[in-house]
Order: structure tokens, then sequence, then C-alpha cells
């Protein structure tokens, strides 16, 4: 063990820790949730001491040799490094202080290493050196930012593969005719193919909308410090500050106009998290239509197929259940829950500060990092090997009364109604129904609920009359 | 009374209603919340129905008469007329077919009325005329997207209101310096107009939100009928009907190119719900805050006073409450829940069709009456007649320790720290423990504590270092 | 109009009005939501009036005229008289002071009138006497808790109504087989008549928490005054004035030991919010479940009818929709947003008071109605109604291969599967593939798949061996 | 590697596993949340293995050395052995099927260690002898109560520890007067006790309401295998095996009367998880009471000084902040969270079976574990060490108008209310207004305004005339 101080006074630290005193205090104030602060976040504070090191090492504000340790030493955490350093527990008081100064004591005593010198010698100091110029409260929105965007990426990536999985079987099933079903009870006929391409443009808006809220999460407080007036930092520093960081991170990241806005308000947390919220929405619907579809085998709808991944009770030998799509319901549900931890946590803040962050983030990365599992999961482990019962769904279409809004347009709302209700009642197919009425000849019957051109827009009636004038459709 | 029928068989309906059996049985079916369907829904729902009439006249499927009958019933309803004859519970099973058919028995009896005839008598068929090549389905999703636009622009204006009381103010405190506060301790100066520089730049923010999520609403799948494949509908009236919903509402709404999706997907709007709770965290922040500087007005911080607009207690005389923004925080707190109902109706969708719209609808519309109502009421009856306390900003900036950061750069952390304690152990301002520990001599003191100086970017040591080199900050 | 004074200046009132400036001031400052305060919370806030009368009238604090009058008034209101003179938008600022006053003014103009006065003489004052030794924070939370209770009564009636026509319904289907499914997949058989009694069991749950938590909300803390401690009330009145009040309601009232608590912690309604959501649960599970079942009726599982209770769709003739179980959802999500909304409310007390609690008592009173109504409308419009399709559950369960289970006991889980599997892939009853596998005598086979033994306790491998030794089971 | 067989196929495992096929297709199939099932549910699952297999052994339908074998190996996991072993992700489809498959594997891997075998030679079977007579079905929710009563009792004890804690300061500030605020404005004199005792008595209420909710868990669907018809189990095992759960857990656990319901229904979980979310509520209240009166030192309330645990600030040295509290504030908010969560997955139970258990137990267990964290580091870290400022709180009282309605019983409301604002804008005391008004003596008004006498109940002008009557108070 070696001793460290600070200004309430003494205590022990591992001395092969890289941490330091404030970490190990937080280490005892904290024990909550046993969750530790999500690692892309600290990659995204190393990366923020780096652009801050880069500037004043430029400015003249920060040795050489330090400055250049400090870098090495961030990017080495940037890269993965040493992320059994940073032990806190995510749910923290302190606006993110602590994880701030985590970042800033494994960075000054890895830079001391660096440096030659001893943990804990501090040849590099994580206050005066690491975090010149910066506050956890400009600090720490803004590695929240990066972090988000960073993982923004892959979850688009997943969803574009997602919607790429349901684009082929929307191909691959746009010949099978089966039951449209609107609040669960037969209604008129569909494509499978058009179900399916129904999910994928779910999808397709989701990605739009991911793609979008990137711009949203560009702004930065950077340089404002400790309330936004960006007080204890040259201005110099917080134009070339946000520049290094542009470099650093391959970002298109750029200084908030109001940085006092932007250390106070979490907003666009808010705004972020509703979206994934509506992309859980959509996975959500996609998984329970499947579920419901591949229902059975032999009692349900039974019209699709999923893959069959893993044995399904241990009680109930040879059945297989739909395990993938129940995975992503509860990731949808969790998310929704997730996104009232965020806003909850926004809505709280006071004054110049909010001092929730630490769970903002928390929530917000891991809702991104589920959503991204989930849509791929969802893609890969099932969409990908559905298969379609396509005799079924055609036997299901016919022994269906679902072709009657057919004659809607030839014989009004009530005589349909009134065929029906006899076809239902006599359990016989609306065809037999509408003969027996004397209503139509056999001929027109038969093109009338020719099923194929039902999935189309048109009324089947003016098309007939169309075909009986000779006449195209 | 007169009696109606349908196929499930007969029911009187007061011979006054211009609404016929369909309504009168959801009425019979539905007493629930004891809340009526939005009326601008029905107002939007009402210009559906012209615009259908007049693309049905207009392709020869409707006579002349009975479709300028129903243009004109219509557009009576749209602007206001008859509005209490939608009896209906806003919490209705079946995906909005009562409303739907509610609106259709309207018109086909107001249309019937107008042609000369008898309510009853329907010399206008509310489902084969009203209600031609349409579905509850593709109108009713339509009809929603419209009022939410409607709405979306009165609470575009109250937030640039708002916007608008809160730059006032913005320029009217911009001189009155006050402690900033992070996680409720005094940190940094700060000046009152600063802050509320902030509020304003929050909601800069919502009112661009809002206006881009107009766009997003502006896909319908008004043709698509039944589940959106377009059953029953001529193509030539898909393409005209768009293009006279246009006109009728002078909104720029486009078909949307899957009609299937939006007729059973509903991430839309989440989304827009999202982006409301995201302004709802703003006012009510903002709402928090205000409570907070103007909490005394003897024993809390006291910085401002708001407009006293009742008097606060029945058992304490004279005491005054900040009850418009206490009025605020609860609006803020409703549309987070109304954002939850819409979530969880949202994400119950199956297969081709949400049921669960009118509970959307419900709490969407509601959501932005709301907010807009607080906008207003916000700043006008709050946020315009705040005054500033300005002589206590200034003592409590003077009787703190919130210059001390601006040693930092000249003392290093642990130095100004150990001031810091000794100034608040004593009790005695940092100036004096800054010149009782000799560190600095007094003419450096006052420079460096120029409290003007720290609410704005920069060092003051290095503007002080400069200063004595005979240089320009 | 007539002309009222505080002490904030003058106001014009409507000289018809019972209210006075303090309300009228509050209809200025609160046009947020549209919905007015909850009528069964202004009848208890006359009761509490009404119990303080009278405890005042009997300690000689209040004049026998002044007192009489107040409590004639008082109980005119508790009846449901001059409900209209309450015109306050439910989302309201100051704690419910802006109610309490309008209560006050009300029974001051209405007591006024009895003593022969006019409107706005104010014979008997609104402060002064109404609400002497009274403050809004304990005559606002009693309310709520008293107002509460009172509608937990009639909730509890119709649970058990849907109770009992859920326990009709498990006699009527006792002997229906039918295949029970786990995860939407074939699995055991089960009766229906057992399906309908785990919904009546849940029921019935339901109706014993309602019955605890009764209890919870007979604590009230009237006679605290501002902030709990008493101030300005007389000790003799404090114990006076809950007997009082347990006269009037005919309710088991209590003081609280701690008045200071009920004052200021809400969490009570948070208890009570939860407890309404477990219920709103079950209604969601039972009406969808009813919506499962009833899915069809040819494409879907059709095991039951539900009674049709109007026309489903506008374009699809003679389709009936599960609209009674749809509504049921829809008032199980907005219990479960209500609850939301007090949980923000709740949580956002500070110090001596929550300010919230309007919204607190808007968003509960409604979901204790809502489900009351939900209840009510489920039993009698659906459950009641029901039919099975007994035929069709049977060729269901004989078509599957939901006996399969039977099998394990005797062959163990791996030959079972393989059993299974074959059966599903050839599309053959699990007896044929049974037969086939020659692991069994046809008698053998014949006795274990009983599919009506499978729906109770026992291994039927067991009974089985039992039966060829001569025994009972 | 060794290799696996199921049903659908082989797979490879690790040798060292103790897990086996069924486990490693689940650990491919959910790389979800990358949070483990929580391990107090594993320990859980475990006993109910060993009472299965001693009530098996008993009943003869397990041999001796397999029973044994079994349940030593159970009583090692649940005594926290091979925890390694569990892998799988938290959120898992199948209703926890994998998770019971994983606890059937290991201890049948282990269970054949025991007799001699080598892991993978399966001496005693995953599914024939360690899950016999058992479905996942009942014995996933009967774990989950298990594991849910056994995590209430440390919460418990955390709370009485919260409450002690709050209790000591109730009696250490007994005699601090300070400003009684409600609505964040000066209202009437309190005791810091008096507050301290109000969030001592919330506490006591969690403690009670926790107390009950644990009797509510105690039913168990044990024996209910599949559907809670008890297919496939022996009566006399399903009474026996309850017994012998009792035994293994020593907890008052009863076989539920309807075991369908049960299998079904999650709605317990709501409750428990509503009550879970009250508490939550009352220590966040707290928390930001704490927050609130601690704020300044200089500039805000300052009535109360939290212990110092760490450093506040990277750029304010000397800055400390109110983190324990924070962090309780953010354990708030994430129970709300959890909440949802659980509310979400047990409204979405089908038929026979809720497939989203897993989601309800890791929310559910991990809400309850951090609350214990949080009630504990709240006592221990910040309650026990609070102190009074004392000379502050009094200076604040008499600067303060918050004596003023000690007049309205003797002056009324409206010349009280003159007054106050009187010395509101004279910026005087009560007492100077009072003395300039003449309404009183000198002596009068100083017995008036004794502002010990207004933190208790009574009237200090009927106090007044006694004492001038010579008579008592």
């Amino acid at each position: 063990m070696r001793t460290e101080k600070d200004f309430l006074g003494e205590k022990e630290v591992n001395k092969e820790a890289y941490w330091g005193i404030h970490t190990q205090r937080a280490l005892d104030n904290f024990p909550l949730s046993g969750q530790r602060v999500h690692p892309q976040l600290i990659k995204a504070l190393a990366l923020v001491k780096v652009a801050a090191a880069q500037a004043n090492l430029e400015l003249g504000y920060l040795e050489e040799e330090k400055a250049l340790a400090i870098i090495e030493a961030g990017m080495e955490i940037a890269a993965g490094k040493l992320l059994d350093q940073f032990p806190l527990d995510a749910l923290q008081g302190g606006a993110g202080t602590s994880t701030n100064m985590n970042v800033n004591e494994v960075l000054a005593n890895r830079a001391t290493e660096l440096l030659g010198g001893q943990k804990g010698t501090y040849l590099v100091d994580s206050c005066n050196d690491v975090n010149m110029h910066q506050s956890t409260n400009d600090v720490f929105p803004t590695a929240l930012r990066i972090a988000a965007i960073q993982l923004l990426l892959p979850l688009s990536q997943a969803m574009a593969e997602l919607q790429n999985a349901l684009q082929e079987k929307e191909a691959e099933f746009a010949g099978i005719i089966k039951p449209g079903r609107t609040q669960l009870q037969d209604a008129v006929p569909i494509t499978l193919g058009q179900e399916f391409s129904a999910y994928a443009q779910a999808i397709a808006r989701d990605r739009w909308r991911l793609y979008k809220v990137e711009e949203r999460l560009r702004q930065v407080n950077l340089g404002g410090t400790a309330v936004g007036t960006g007080i204890n930092t040259p201005k110099e520093y917080i134009y070339l500050v946000i520049e290094k960081l542009r470099q650093y991170t391959s970002l298109g990241l750029a200084r908030a106009e109001n940085m006092i806005d932007l250390t106070q308000n979490a907003d666009v947390f808010v705004e972020v998290s509703g979206l994934l919220k509506a992309a859980a929405v959509n996975l959500g619907k996609i998984a329970s239509d499947l579920r419901l579809l591949s229902s059975g085998p032999h009692t349900g709808l039974g019209e699709i197929q999923l893959p069959e991944v893993q044995a399904g009770s241990s009680i109930m030998p040879g059945k297989v259940n739909p395990v993938i799509p129940e995975a992503v319901n509860q990731a949808a549900f969790q998310v929704i829950a997730h996104d009232l931890a965020v806003t909850l946590a926004c809505q709280s803040g006071q004054l110049e500060l909010n001092a929730f962050l630490p769970l903002v983030a928390h929530h917000l990365l891991h809702a991104i990092e589920l959503l991204t599992n989930s849509a791929q999961v969802l893609a890969e482990k099932c969409v990908r090997g559905i298969r379609a019962n396509k005799d079924h769904c055609q036997l299901l279409v016919e022994n269906s009364l679902i072709m009657a809004p057919a004659l809607l347009p030839y014989l009004g709302y009530e005589k349909t109604a009134a065929i029906v209700r006899e076809a239902r009642q006599k359990n016989i197919p609306i065809r037999s129904a509408l003969l027996e009425s004397q209503l139509m000849t056999e001929e027109e019957a038969e093109r009338l609920l020719d099923y194929r051109e039902l999935t189309r827009p048109g009324v089947a009636y003016h098309k007939l009359k169309m075909k009986s004038l000779g006449g195209e459709v």
C-alpha cells in the first residue's frame, strides 16, 4: 500500500493501482449498483484528456515532457489498455467528478511511469497537469457525447444488417399469399413479403433517425469548465482544444455557442434516448409479430417457422420456443426503462449543473449497446433463417372470408355484410355464399375474388367491369 | 327517438342526433375515461372526408350532389361546428373505427339535411358514400398526423414567445453578478443574464426539434385502406386524394411509399412524443430553477422575485408562492406520463394494425396542447415579470468563496484548497485568507479576484501577468 | 360583476358566482389541461370543512349561526350540488391552495346566502370562518385520502363482479379440453375452465390488495395545519375534528401520529398507485388473452367467441372486433401512465410540503375510476357473453402433439423428443408416431394419452402401471 | 472440448465446464446485455433442485445414490460455490428455461463428479434426474420468489439502520429551531429534529410495507410443472416438495391453491416492485432535502453540514459536494426505471405463461439490492455524520416573517396579511411591524411570537389569553 493525501486527509491506496486517493475515496463511497462505469465513456474521457494536453502543449501551458507522457498514456487507454483501473460504480454522486478524477489519476500515474517515475510520485499531477484548463463539468458531458456517437455507429450498422435481412425475406416471400389480420381478426389478403417490407421500412426509418441525431450530439461544451463561462481557461485554448478533439476522435465535433446551456441542460440526451425508444418499439413489434406468426406448430397461426436455436423445455421434449424474439422483446422493454431513467435524471438538473449525468451515461450507453446486440441477434439468429409455411398460408386464405371486402364496391356495405354473416354461420366459403345469393354469376365471382389481385391497390369490381368491356386494367 | 339498423340488429337513436347506430353502440360500449375524443382529431377527420369526397367526385365515383353535400358538411365541422355531435369516449376499442363511423354518420346526416332530407333518412350513406374508398385504418392515422401537425404550430409559437421572454431577461439581467452553483454548492461567479441565456437556448433547441419533427408527420397512408395494400381503392384515387388533402389542409402532406408500414407501425408517434418529453424536461428544469432562485423571501436563495399572481396560503397571510412554475412542473410530469402511455400503445401493435391508436391520439394531442399552454403561461404570467434582487446577489457573491478558483492557475490545486478551507473555517472572505497567507500582494489579489472577469473565459492569473507587463487582455 | 379584494388588489367576479377572488385569480393563472379538479375531491373537501365547522362550533370557536350555515352548505356540496362552482383546472400550482380556497369561497357565499345575505357580502368569511384552524396543507391531503377511499369502494365492487363473471365461465367451461400454450407454442392440455380460474384468481388477489390498502389511506394529517406541527390550532380541536370527520364520512379515519411526516411525504399515494398498476396488469393480461383466444374467426386460434357489441369495420363488412378487451388494454396502459405521473409528483416533494399534490390527486383518482369502469365493462359487455368453440378446441387438441409430455416418465427425455420430432416431420398424430416406434402397445398408448387425465396432477405412466396392477388411481 | 448432443444436434463444450449443451447454445444465442443472471436466483434454483431431489428420493422415484449426489451438489451452489459456472446473460428468451437448464446441467455434472464420474458422462441426467417432476415454468417463478424474499431481509435491516440513524438525529436536533418552508417559501417555525422525525417515519412505513409484502411472495407454484395443472407430477410429490423446500430455505413457503394462476400471472412482482418504488420515493425525497438543507456553504440554505467524504471538484479547490445524497437520488431514479421494466414484462404474459420472467427477475432483484446498498450508504456515510448549523438556523428564523401566522387568530387574515406585507416591504422584523401597527402591546407581541411555542400544536393567542387570565396552558 502507498499513502496519498488530499485536503480531507490521508488514505491508503494499493501500491499497484494506477488510481489515487480520489478514486479510492469514491470506491468506498459508492458501493451501490455493482456495475462499473461504461468503458466507452472511459475511453472517450481519455481522448478528451489527450486533446487538452495537446492544446496545452501547443499553447505553451504544459511542458512538452509532461504533455507527451499524458498523450501517450491517454492513447493507451483509448486503445483499451488499463481498463481494469477504472473500478468505480456507475451510480456515483458528484456529476462525474469521481470518474474524471479516476481518469486524471490513472493518466497521471501512467504518465509518471512513462517518465521513469513510480506510481504515487506524480511527476505528472492529476489536477494541475492532466486536468489543466478543465472541469468535470465540461469534460464529462463532452466525453458522454463522444461515447454515444461512437456507440451509435455499430448500432447503425446492426440496424442496416437487420433491414437487409428483412428485405431478403421480403423478396423471398413476395409470392406467398396469406391472411392479413387487423385487431387479430381476419381482414384481407396480403403477402408475407409485404409484411416483411413493412418491418424493413420501419427499421429504415430508425436508421435515418439515428443518423440525424448524431448531429445533435456533436455540440460540446469543452472549454466551458465549471459552469460554462470558461472560467480559468484561456480563450485560445477553448478554440484549439476542440480542433484537437476533432482530430483525435475523427468526429465532426463543434463548440457549443452557449456553453452555459450545454453544461446544465441535458435535453439532448432525452432526445437521443427517445429515438432509441422508437427503435425499441419497432424491434419489439417485429419480435411480437414473429412470435405470433410462428405460433403453433399445430394450434397457432403457423404461417412461418423460426430457426430452431435451442431446445425449448425441460418437461416438453421436442418443444422449441421463439427464444430470440422473446429476448428481443425483453431488450425492448429494457430500453424503454432505460429511457425513463435517462428522463428522470435529465429533468432533475439544478441551476448550473446536472449532478445526475453519471446515471444518464450509464443508461444511455447501455441502451445503445443493447439495441445493437438485439438487432444483430435478431437478424442473424432469427430473421435470416425464417421459412414460410406456404401451403398453410394458402389454406388459411381459402378457408376464410377475407376476400369479402372485394364485394363491397359491387354490392354495397349491407348486402356484403349479410353474405359474410351467412357464410360464417353456415361455415361455408364466401364464394359459395355469394353464389347462393344469386347476386353474381360464377365467372364474375371468380374474377372478383382473385386474392392475388386483392393484395394490390385497385377495386376488383372496376377491373371486372373493364375486363367485361375488353379493356386493360 | 328514431330506429336505426346494422347487421347486428336495431337500436334507438335520439331523433335530434346527427350520429347514428354505430356511434350509439360505441357510446354504450365505452363508458370509460369520461373524456371525449380530441376535437382537433374530429376536425382533421372531417377534412380527410372532404378530400376523399372531392377526389371521388372528380373521378366520377360519387354523384356531384352527394359529394358537394359531404364537402359542405365536412367544412362545417372543420370550422368547429357540430362538435357536440362527437360524444365518444377517448378510450375506445377498435383502432378508431367508432370515431371514424361517428364522423361518417354525422357527415351523412348533415349532408342529408343539406340535400333537404331528414336525419336518419340517409340520402347520403355513411359507409358507401362518406367512407367511399376509405378504411378507418388509413383515415384515422392520417387524421392523427394532421391534427398533430396543426397543434404543433401553436406550440412552436408559444415556445418562441417563451424564448423571447427569456431573452429579454437575459438582456435585462446581463449586469447582475451572482453566485453560480453546481450541485447546489457555491461554485463560481456567473451573471443572472447568463443563466437566462441558457434557458433561452434550451427552448431554441426545442423549437428546432419541433420544426424538424413536423416533416416526419407529413407522410400519410391515406389510400392504403384496410391494411395498406390499397384494397378496394382505385389507383387514380390514391394519387388524387393526397393532392386534395394537401389543398384542404394547406399542409405539405405526402403519400407514404410503403403504406403497409405506416398502417401498422406507430414509431413516428413515439418519436414525436419523445421530443415533446425533451421539451417538457426543459420547461421543468426552468420552472424548478425559478422556484429555487426565488426561494425565500428571507430564508432561501432570494435572488429573484416572481410576479405575484395570487395569494399563497389560507393560513399564512401574506405568503405568495411560485404557483406558475409549480404548475409548469406538474405539466412537465404529465407530459412524461403521456409519453409513457403513447409508448405502451405504440409498442403493442400486432400484425397489420395498431388497435390502440385512439389512446395514442388522446395522449399525444393533449401533450402538445399542455406544453403549449404551459409555455404561454410561463412566459406571460411569470418570466416577463421577474425582477432581480440585485443587491442581494451582490452580497451573496461577496460573502462567499466563489472567487477562489481564480487562484488555481496561480497557486495550484493544493494551496488553493488550503486557503479555501482556512476561509471557510474562520468564516472570513477569501480575500482575507489570501492576504493572510502572504502568497500575494494586495494589488494582485484585487485584480485576481475581480468577479466580473470571472464570468468570462480566460485565466485571471494570465491576465494579471499580462497587465503587469503592460499588455492588453 | 362584483368586485372583490385581497392583499394583491381588486378583481371582478361574476355576480352569480359562488366563488370569489382567490378562485378567480386561479382561473386566470392555470389555463392548462382543460380538465377540472375531480368532483370526488371537491366533495371530500366539503366534508372536511363540515367536520371542522362542527368541531369549532362545539369548542366554542365559531358562532353557532355561522357554523350551522357552513355545515349546511358543505352537506349540499357533499351531496353533489353546486359542482359547477368548481371550475379550476386540475393542473394548478400551489399544493392545492386554489382548490381549498375555491371550496372555502363557495361555502362562504353559500353560507352567507343561507343566512340571508348576498353573494359577495361574506357574512361568513372564507378564511377566518370556513378555513378556521385549517391549512391547505392538512385539508388537501386529508380530502385526497377520503376521496381515494370513497372511489376504491366501487372499484372493489366492480372487481368482485368481474371475478364473479370469470368464475361463472370457469364453471361453464370446466369440461372443455383445449391446448395449453406456453410462449405461444403448443404445450400440454388444459381446460378452458382452468384458464378462467386463473383469471378469476388474479382478480381475487387484486381485491384483497385494494382492501388492504384502504387501511393505509385512513391515516390523515388533519390538524397539522401548515407544516404538520399544528400551529394555530387548539389541541382539543385536533382531537375533535377527526372524530367529527369519522362521523361525517363514515370512514375509519385516524389521526397520524406524526403529522409532519404525512404533510410532506406522499409515498402512500405511490403505494396505492402501484397496487392499481398491478390490477391494470391483470386486466391487461386477461384482455390480451381474450383477444388471442378469440382471434379468427377462421385464421386465428378461434377457441372462444366474444359477444358482438358493434360492427368492426367501415371497409370489411361483417367483421366484428374485440373492441371491449381492446379498450381495457388501453385503460391498463393509461393506468400505468397515471402511475408514472403520480410517482413523478410524489418524488418531487421538498422540505415541509409536496407542492405537486394536485397532480397526484388528478391521476390517482382518475386511475381508480378508470379501473372501475374497465372492470365493469369487461365483465358485463364481454366476459358474461363469451361462448366456447368446443369442437374447435377438441380438434386442436387432437391435431397437435401436446399429449407428448405424458410419454416422458415412460420413455425419458430423449426418446420422447425423438418421437415428437418424428410426428412433427411426418405431420402425423403423436399416437401414430408412438405406435410406429413400437415402444408401447396400443392399449398402453391409449391410456397414456388420455388428455382429460393430463389436465390434472399426476403421472399418467404411474397411473397406467397402477391400473395394470388392478389398483385405483 | 467435449461433444454433447441434444435433439437439435451436437455441440462442443469446454471440457472443464460444468454446464452442458443447453447452456452452451444459450450462451451463443443471447449475447445481449453483458450482465449475468443474478447469483441469488441461481442459489435459489439450486435449493429448489435440492428439495425436489429429496422429495423424489423419499417417494422412491429417484435412486438414493443419485439423489444424494444432487443434494450435495445443490447445497454447494446454494453456499456460493461454482457460481462462475452460470455465465448466461440476464436477458434471455425462453421464460428462464436456459437458466433452469444451466442449473440442471451444472448439478448433473457436479453430481456425476461426486459419484466418481467425469463431466459429460452424466451418471446423473440433467433432465430425467435433476429436473425430475419439474418444469422451468414452476421452478423458475418459485426460485424468483425465494430469491426476492432472501434479498428483502437485508433490505429491511438496512432500512432499520437508516431509520435508527434518522431517529438519532431527531433526538440530537430536537432543540434547533429553524424556518419551515412550504413550496420553498418561508412558512412557519419547525425544529430540525421534527424534520428528521418525518424522514424516520417515512422509512418506518417502508419497513412495514416490505414486511407485509414478503407474505405475498410466499405462495409458490412448485409442482404445477408446465402450465400449473401438475402434469407429469405425482400428487404426493406436490405436497412433499413444498415441505422440503420450506426446510431447506427456512422460509414459510406455501403451495398456491391455484397453480395455473401463479404460473401465468406476474402481478405479485408488480406489487413488490411498486412498494420498492415507494421506498425509492422516500429515499429520494430525503436525499433531495439533505442537498437543499446543506446547500451553500455561503449562498444556500446552509442549515446543516453533511460529512465530507471526498473532494468535490477538479477545478474548484476546497469544494465539497453532497455526493452521497446525489448517488441516492440516482439510485431512486433507477429503482423507478426498474419498476417500469418489471411492469412492462409482467403485463406482457400470454396465455399459460409469462415468457419474460428473466427480465422481471433481473430488474426486481437488482432493485432490491440497490435500495439496500443505498439505505446503508445513506445511513453510514451521510446521516450519522450530519451536523447542524444551529446559529445560522436561529438567524434565519429571526430575520424572517415566519412567526406571522401566530397573529392570524388575533388579528384575522386581512390585517395579518397587511402587517406581513408591510414588514416585507420595509424589510423589518414582524415584531417591529406589529408594534408599529399599534394593534398589540409589546408584551403581548413578545408572548405571541415565541417561536418555540409555534412548533407545537396550539393557538398562541389562546394561550396568551389564558396566561393573562392566570391559567395554565
